[in-house]
């Protein structure tokens, strides 16, 4: 089946690889909003996390960045007192950064730039950046030692402060100006289904929807859109979604979600949403499955995605 | 005393450490010529060697590069098919390079770059690059696989090659129009000594006099010159510095580089030549001096500058 996937990172690139063990020709439009310049180097976290999964180079025990690597360049960058220090920057990584930095600055877009690097990990996917403009979540905070308020990098709140600082607003900057690719458009036209992966509602699946044209193609695709719910029992799978929730004022529940997205019978986007066993949820318009949804291990992700395209 | 000596990478760096050692108040000029971009990130040689041999971060073993050095960014640039794998990058030194590129991209000209990284290395110099502008010394060499003629990068000769492609010529491309430093001329003039270490007389020394301002600075000087041979028992101190010679004509001695040099008394640069005892030396208006000239450590280095001062 065509699949394609709205997505961001951790989440995103697990589901993703129980949609290609299941045998499906996946597309996935993936966040830029957390992309950041990090020493002249552009790095895309989320593009980096789902081509790293799928291509077999993620480090299982973070979840992000690569196996077995070091971070001898980020102690030097240190020792000469240049930051930021609690962005974890590996040795092994860094050398993707290098090329995806090396490619734009010849003038290749991210598009062609990320497929560049696939030909090395071979995901398995199409990887697509939701834009190639620059786009760049930004989250307003009360700084803890002024008490200034003032807009933060996406990076800098989810990293350096793990979330703790409460977010007045969570802003996609460049995202009104931001147009997306006319491979995003077609992935989502050809599509035969759209999958909406259990990923950050607000900073990831939000970000991409936040791209001008994506939510008017997804609403004029002939595919049903299903989307698997990001929360288990009441609160997020992985870590620090609910603060993204309460910043725009949406309830932590697969309930809230769901409202959030909307039905599409009323203009919203889901046709179907996959909850977990353990969070009731009612939408009017939307078809709503329940299973257990921990992707603990690629068989129970394979059976999310099934139950998925079956509803 | 206030020393003002120009310098290559490896020996310069050495002989510094002897100048230093001795007490006196350096700058040093050094060759850029060797300079590179290299996956977008701009690479200097020779002031990271000077900077590194004297900062203490040198590796031993190599005398280029890190103490302690890992290789996984090369690597992983390597698995990409991202060339050139004959330029060893380092991962610590990669981070001396992201700085360095961040600032010059910035708007600093590579004197304050290069203070901005002596900062952290203290390495007991004032460090001054000969030239803010870009000059890259090319070699003319016949391709080994097709036979044509061309130019190629000093390192690539130098590095890859290891000099065993016969040079047809070296060439600083873009001395002509480069502009020594106001900070360079100003050490020039304000010094009490000028030194000429055992650096490479063609890609090292030549390079630097190739920057027009910089020969007639010294010229004007009211400092006494003088060289130290780099040459010992008939053949170069350390690796392919006679092919360079061989390039330009000139022959693989104490006597030979000293007469390239030449007499200031008959418009060329030495006032005074040290050469190695086995090395003997005689051109009109040089006072000539000898001693053995290995700098096996830093004692006989130390005896090496007193030598030169004294002369």
């Amino acid at each position: 089946m065509r699949v394609t996937a709205l997505a961001g990172g951790f989440g995103g690139a697990r589901f993703l690889a129980g949609v290609v063990a299941e045998g499906h020709e996946v597309t996935a439009v993936v966040n830029t909003g957390d992309d950041l310049w990090l020493h002249g180097l552009k790095v895309c976290p989320d593009l980096d996390t789902v081509m790293y999964t799928l291509g077999g180079g993620i480090s299982a025990e973070r979840g992000w960045g690569r196996e077995g690597e070091t971070f001898a360049v980020s102690g030097e960058l240190a020792a000469y007192g240049f930051g930021p220090a609690w962005f974890g920057l590996g040795d092994r990584d860094l050398a993707t950064h290098l090329i995806r930095t090396q490619l734009l600055e010849a003038g290749q877009s991210l598009t062609d730039v990320t497929a560049a690097l696939c030909a090395r990990w071979r995901p398995g996917v199409t990887l697509l950046p939701m834009t190639d403009d620059r786009v760049e979540t930004h989250v307003v905070v009360d700084d803890p030692e002024t008490g200034t308020r003032h807009a933060i990098h996406f990076q800098e709140w989810w990293v350096r402060h793990r979330a703790a600082l409460p977010a007045h607003a969570i802003v996609p900057v460049g995202a009104e100006e931001a147009k997306p690719t006319p491979a995003v458009l077609q992935a989502i036209s050809d599509a035969e289904i759209v999958l909406l992966p259990p990923s950050n509602p607000v900073v990831s699946i939000g970000t991409v929807l936040a791209v001008p044209g994506i939510r008017d193609a997804l609403l004029a695709a002939d595919a049903r859109i299903v989307g698997v719910s990001p929360i288990v029992g009441g609160s997020p799978v992985r870590g620090m979604a609910a603060e993204c929730l309460t910043a725009i004022g949406v309830e932590t529940s697969a309930q809230g979600v769901a409202a959030h997205y909307g039905a599409r019978s009323a203009g919203g986007l889901l046709d179907g949403w996959l909850v977990d066993s353990s969070d009731p949820c009612e939408v009017e318009g939307i078809a709503v499955g329940a299973l257990p949804l921990l992707m603990t291990d690629l068989d129970a992700t394979r059976a999310i995605v099934r139950a998925a395209i079956a509803l």
